[in-house]
């Protein structure tokens, strides 16, 4: 047994995995309390020399999985996700950018790819949005097209919610969720176009409809793939035994 | 093989269909970029340039498809559905009718007749619409005696919102969403009329519960059809063998 | 065969229910046209004289079906809707009562009794409603809760929102809707008493779970309506054949 | 049978579990009549006596039940529940705790307990509950994960909504309930941070899609149990018949 199996199998072992998922756990509160400034004034250095530890042994991990794995260490999409992650915990965050040190909160993701349970749940979504994938192309294409025609109609009035592709792509998800659709965005826009409605209210039907499709075909899928497991199985035993019996009677009928 | 089932055949290959989605794809790009004023500046001309070649090329390929298949064109849904959408391009839209210029965006639809995945995503929701017809009815019932009642009862004192069937008719589709609901539109109206939640919160519950029902048939629909089809294929095939091997084996005894 | 007989079967025929399904179409039309004042300024007089006469048909209908079935007219819930229907509108609205005019308008929910198809979507939402008792009793006895709770928590500092047992239902429905919840209530309210969200959230979460049982016990009970008919049928037919044929060979075993 | 068994089979008596139930509703009634300040004028000292009365009826019913049962009371959940309820109320609410005396309407949360149909709905939401625990655990890191990066993106800015991690959470629990997402806080947040949609849009769908997944696992659950009983026991009987008879057929054959 060479030192890198060794080592894999020792990262494999349950103890290690649930070691590091207390080590997940201890700096999510971490950065939890990194949150409250009056916790940083009283125990700043200290909050952030825990955060540093965990971030060392997060680094440590990663590192002796990619020396025990090698190459085969990127077959593995769990494994991808919690070397990005780290990844971006590594940047240096000492130019101002504060969102780099916001996404460092992003570690404690790694607890789906560490507890078991979660990780099933995450995959059971991972491998529901293929089937979905046409719907939400359709989607994309309704959003683009709505976009266009909602900057060529109403860009020049309403800069502000129309003015470009990207304002009133967002403006268009707004409505689509049906938030303040009518009282914040349609009435005032049906002020200067009042046949706007015609534009507004059917992108709304379009959209929920197709929402609503996405909904009826993971309840569908969902259901086939909770039926057919354990229920055909038995259901095809029977069928074969009632079969090869059946042959055997008419065999040994004279 | 006349030169119109030459042309036929020719439109009907692969290669010419996916050079006619490449080009659709293009075209949303360019009528993308159209919508950015900074573009059209420094570029204008251009992009107009190209808009028209694409648009030359789909009426190109409608009038071959025309011509190819003569009065068997309009039998297929999809062929007037280009038909018109390539015609909404062509009416000059000199006369200042912006919406007519908007509407070329409705172009890209045509990514749904050509490409076969959500050609097939699209004739599902279709197909799906015509069992929900006697809701829908029900549906335009409901709204039409709300719009008559809600402008009878509130027309006078909020003609902005309630002063017109068709504007009672908004606002109702509107209250239906449950968007603004209450604070933008019962709560000022109880003010004058203290029992308009008499009429409102019935007309939620009940348009509410149209709406889940229509959910719940498309689901169970849904569900009917992926079951139907394969498994009900076997579970038949299977029955027909017992049946028949039984009846074999009363014969064949004394 | 008496006159009664006779008549019931006249009334019975496809051709008179098709004629009253017209006169209702009609009536919702002339009601739709009252709605606007330009409308009535020229035709008044026309529109009013049309109305009167429609409803002259359906007393004169209903009158003839009372004569016809007699005590048995009461029986059906379609009769007694139909009757509860037209009687409101022959109270004599000139007292002002501006609602009594407004529920002419109810007239038209006949189309519902009148048109097969329609009457088949109601009576399924009608089936489907017992089935859902113990949930509305408890989403009842939630909201009672509720509302007593935030007339004593929040009464005496937002009368106009939870001063009165009402108040507070109506206030808490809008809250369940989800509309204006957080911006137009809880936060007002948590300036007041910052722990108020202890109180909304829950109640959030609980109605909200309510409803979508609600909604996955109907999903679960027309799925087996749906399934249970045809197909059981033909499995039972199928299980009855294999077992009388097993039978039929023992029998005649040696 | 000593005393206490038969204190214990007089309480599980229909008749007494009636009275109950009608002491429970009386009670409602009266805490909700508490709510209106001109009855408690009219008849304050009345319905006060009346309400200790109930809790006396309470008190007495619980204690005896704590008699007769001994230890085993607590090994039902909905004993605990009913003690735990009228332990409330018997806190003395003297000290100005005008949220104790609130809480005394949970009282009659007892009718839940008591009445059959309504312990059979709740019982079925809570076995429903821990099929969702992944799913919840997931939301929470979520919304751990989404309050800590929120808190320390846009707190500064925005300390009223973004101030701390309890007002980021419930601040994106309004976001999740789409009220007010775009017009009341990610369009104020983006006049300040105007990427600030690449934070909340993606936290928008994966919340969402998080919901649909609880739904989707629920209406899959139920409807499995739904089957699986009564159908699956004919499906079962009838198998064990084909094969058993079979079976008699192959051993009687020469």
């Amino acid at each position: 047994m060479t030192s890198r199996a060794r080592l894999a199998a020792f990262l494999d072992q349950p103890k290690v995995r649930t070691a590091i998922l207390w080590v997940i756990l201890f700096n999510a509160v971490i950065l939890g309390i990194e949150t409250s400034s009056e916790a940083m004034e009283v125990a700043g250095p200290l909050i952030l020399t825990l955060d540093r530890i965990c971030l060392a042994i997060f680094t440590l991990e990663i590192a002796a999985k990619l020396y025990a794995h090698g190459g085969r260490f990127f077959r593995d999409g769990w494994n991808i996700f919690d070397f990005v992650i780290v990844g971006i915990s590594l940047i240096p965050a000492t130019q101002g950018l504060s969102v780099l040190r916001a996404l460092r909160i992003l570690r404690v993701l790694r607890v789906m790819s560490t507890a078991p349970r979660l990780r099933r749940v995450v995959e059971g979504f991972v491998t529901a949005l293929p089937g979905m994938g046409s719907v939400f192309l359709l989607m994309g294409i309704i959003f683009y097209i709505g976009a266009v025609m909602a900057t060529k109609l109403f860009g020049a009035a309403f800069p502000e919610w129309f003015g470009s592709l990207g304002k009133s792509a967002y403006s268009l998800f707004q409505v689509m969720t049906l938030e303040s659709w009518s009282m914040g965005i349609v009435r005032p826009v049906m002020e200067v176009y009042p046949h706007a409605w015609a534009f507004f209210v059917p992108f709304i039907l379009l959209t929920t409809f197709a929402v609503v499709n996405l909904l009826v075909g993971l309840i569908v899928n969902s259901m086939q793939d909770a039926h057919s497991e354990e229920d055909n199985l038995r259901t095809d035993t029977y069928r074969d035994e009632v079969l090869s019996r059946l042959e055997a009677i008419e065999k040994r009928l004279p």
